[in-house]
């Protein structure tokens, strides 16, 4: 039978989780120079376009169909275009219907997708951005979210990591932040540097539009973590202020580096900070008590800001820190489970530092490996297959132009109808496009 | 006895699409010019606080009273101010208290008022448009959410399209959609073109603003769709997952019609894409299958790309699409249920393709006929009216200086204290007004 | 037993409420000069930050802890750092986690924090302003939530005011919006007026910004209030339509005076009513029917939109209006209860219009004018002992040159990749500092 308090919650939690990609594409979005503002929301919107339509045809299948062998993949067919999933009945755990359940997961495929934009910033051909998210959806995300969250039942068999290694990864530390970090360092590496990285200023254009990004994808987060209790029980609660807190102490740890360092706490330091200590709860906010989720934010927000200057030593363009913030980040929070973890905590199991062992803790580091190693290594195939074939980089000059006219005809913004000197031209070469754009593409 | 769960989802939904009123606020916003975005806006938020405070007095006793007669009004004094309805009593279907039921439908009330202001933008007297809303709520919303929304009960007669024709809108296809469609298009005729129409680019001064909307439209959307349940139940479950897929397969649809047309997809394609997917599925999506749904947002997404072009070549001046995106989008989800629906889903009736004849089509078709007429011919006598009376449409030197500076008194931004070249001029003849506003319409 | 309703809806409504914060550092930041943004939303962002860190160590023992005797202080040791909360035990009135309860009390904690914060735009040293928080919250907000929102249960002893004095708080408009708005008052006369404060224009620099916050609030308080009933019920769904009632009338009342005095109804104005009547309804919501939300709504957007003017005329700088719209409106709605309330309404109390006397009408002015008392007193000390030791206030120059800049060494926009006249030059010389922060403090 349906428990309505559940299946409220775990619509609610959905719907959250389906508003952090929006969230996301503002995010990134207020990051890049205006001059790509668009394309860098467009490479989130359509992930979230895409993924959401293969997800409905086989990605919940492959997912969440029962093994077809040694818990690395689901049956693409049982569940193909959902069929057979709309009549009233319940998942095998409890009370909510398998819909419910089949919407909350499609959401967290969609935001993995779009998380790996954030490292090829202002440089991918947007058709061949699509392709690669197709395709990498199809044979990393769908088969990683097998091992990770496909649960043995009754009446089927669920993924490795799961059931076999019996890692704890609660809301998706490796299936969503590992997987999607070690991606984006992977298209970093195969789409090379922005023109200018490292000599040209990047500053983000808009900072208050990072901050509205920063705010949606924390809210929207209490839906990924506390929903994936999959009920309105204590569980949830548990995730919910373990997520407060630790986001909370990232936030600090992160302006604390920049001020010692730096000598100013930016906004943009408090944004990353709210990410970085998001990511790092993401897989233990049902493991570890609020004095534990205090520990793993203030270090993911240390850690961060640490690891976010490297791609300027080692040369890689990861634009966005999606390696410096979800593959650290996940990192240390899938890990911190093996010292952190309590009995206490609704997963009850101890960590190292609470006399479990290191049991809990070589599970957690072969569970982080295994997806970040499959994540990396299948991601630089497919970035240089889409290479080889039809393309994935802009050419120099179009880069130079500027993304959003070249590839989109439009510009983010346009103030010049407030009058005041000069403002008639700030668009003037680009006028046609636009022009074009409005009275043409809508028309 | 209230069921907690179905309580929960109803307020969590009821406050979702209140914030869709904003969001609507934002996308229409961003759309237009920098000198017209605040009273765009104002638009949206005066109708949300006129209706609310309608709905209050007697909008809930029109639409969900006592039938009057022939399934078209109910009795606007049985629950005039609410009277009575406190009480812990719950509807006649299920555990929801009524104040729930209430809150939930004044959001759709507002937000189909609010809809209409997209096919006028620019050039509304504000006074005017609050008269406006004011009596088309009251004569055309509130009588045509009685037609669709009030079922019958033991206690309570309702509308004609609900109980006699028996017409399937589950969330507002024709009630909300082809009936703010009808009205843009009556009222974009009576107040005729923005000057320059077709011939000056207007383009949308603020995309990013544009982007934020829509993923707050359709994040709050879930609770139009999947809260029209009125339970947390597996129909509200169905409901979500179609939302997703067909707003998924509409995006694709407008991005693949520009692609080819346009030689680009854009974001603002992205953005409208989004809305016309939402808008088609909202009477289908306890209707169709998941697969369905794709087929309803995929053609909802071809068909409005296509749609919004009209305009220009009827010439008639539909703002920002109210008739290219809702009354085309509401009409074609209408009356896809006639073709597309499946007796598996919650609805259980099958359409044309699925074995069930043409009864539901005809259902659709004169449900969505009888709504469009009903809406298009009472609008304009409404804005007839109004233009003849208090005057509707500004002056063209008004609309010319910009609505916002000479309605409002107010101008969008100002980026002045920045510094830089020429920034502190951008405003300058409006400084004497808008100081005036700041420190004197707050003062 | 857990109520998984109840937990669906109080989990979502502490996620609404967190929203809130960020909502508002939107709000408040478009109103200030576009040099001082960032500032605005950082005092906001580290509030939450900070606040959700002292009260998982403490705050929540201090506010819900056992009373450590007369009603004015729960033992701070009890629940440090949460210990003993994440059984699977529930709260004595019902079925929700404690844990639930903890998230849903902890949002209420910052985002009090954060209104203050508008009293001192541009011009308090970030520092002192975060040692301000810290210490602000420990000496007020946690005693006074334990007055206010601590009731007796069978094994513990709540507040004061709850308890004793039985004013009726429903959901925070003396601990949230007198407290905040007295403190807000108090920091003003320390901090002094911003440098031209009633002889320069200090236009919103982005008001488009100023409606998504509002928005976000709006969206946002439907938690605070109706998730304030701590169950989703009946009581819940009346709070529900009393914040929307309410709100929309205060929208209504803010314009008519705006627009008989002014002559122009402004976005300003709108979004400033909102908050106006979502402060007044706070407290009320839960005690009066539609028809007096109406009421306390309409005269508190008349109240505050005349009471925001005080400060030009007495001359202290409540940049953002935390005194006129938070203080009166807070006071209005607390007192109203005492002649609005109705025993048909779910606290069942009749106020003096209702029949019940003055009974009720005392109880609410002790109340508000202990709260209101207590803060402005104690944050003085607080203030003046911050300005005397580490100093509080910004230097001129700084402030002149921007808090920005100077404080953040970030500027909140930069158009300049988007080419046009002089777009290169906009933030000439913060361009160093800049480029530091961007490639040098995420390095």
């Amino acid at each position: 039978m349906v428990n309505t308090g559940d299946t409220a919650w775990i619509l609610t939690s959905a719907a959250l989780v389906l508003l952090m990609t929006p969230g996301l594409a503002l995010f990134y979005g207020g990051m890049v120079r205006a001059k790509s503002v668009l394309n860098m929301m467009m490479m989130s919107f359509g992930a979230l376009a895409l993924i959401s339509v293969l997800w409905v045809l086989y990605g919940y299948s492959v997912a969440f169909g029962d093994d077809v062998g040694a818990g690395l993949l689901g049956d693409p067919a049982e569940f193909f275009g959902l069929s057979g999933l709309m009549e009233d009945t319940t998942t095998e755990a409890g009370g909510l219907p398998v819909m419910a359940f089949v919407g909350f997961q499609a959401v967290f495929a969609i935001i993995t997708v779009a998380l790996i934009s954030g490292a090829i910033a202002d440089r991918a051909k947007f058709g061949s951005w699509m392709v690669f998210a197709g395709i990498w959806a199809t044979i990393v995300y769908f088969p990683v979210a097998h091992w990770v969250f496909a649960f043995d039942g009754d009446e089927v068999t669920g993924g490795w990591i799961a059931n076999d290694l019996r890692a704890i990864d609660f809301a998706g530390g490796t299936a969503v932040h590992i997987n999607a970090g070690a991606a984006g360092l992977a298209l970093a590496l195969v789409l090379g540097k922005r023109r200018g990285f490292g000599r040209d200023p990047m500053r983000p254009h808009n900072l208050p539009l990072v901050m509205i990004g920063a705010g949606l994808l924390w809210f929207g987060w209490f839906g990924f973590n506390a929903g994936s209790a999959l009920a309105a029980n204590n569980t949830a609660s548990v995730a919910w202020v373990n997520t407060l807190a630790a986001t909370a102490a990232a936030v600090l740890g992160w302006l604390l580096i920049e001020k010692i360092r730096d000598g100013h706490a930016t906004s943009l330091g408090a944004a990353s900070g709210v990410v970085a200590g998001l990511v790092a709860i993401t897989p233990a906010c049902s493991a570890v008590s609020p004095i534990g989720a205090l520990v793993v934010g203030v270090i993911a927000g240390v850690l961060c800001a640490l690891a976010v200057g490297l791609k300027f030593k080692l040369g890689y363009d990861d634009s966005l820190d999606v390696v410096g913030v979800h593959l650290v980040g996940g990192l240390w929070g899938t890990i911190a489970i093996g010292f952190l973890a309590t009995a206490e905590a609704p997963a009850a199991v101890d960590g190292l530092f609470y006399g479990g062992g290191v049991d809990q803790l070589w599970r957690q580091v072969v569970g982080a490996l295994a997806v970040l190693a499959f994540s990396f290594v299948v991601t630089l195939i497919i970035g240089f297959a889409i290479q080889k074939t039809i393309g994935f980089r802009l050419t120099e000059d179009d880069e130079v132009t500027g993304i959003d006219t070249v590839v989109h005809a439009e510009s983010g913004y346009d103030f010049a109808s407030l009058g005041g000197g000069g403002s008639t031209a700030p668009l003037g070469g680009q006028a046609r496009a636009e022009a074009r754009n409005t009275e043409g593409s809508r028309a």
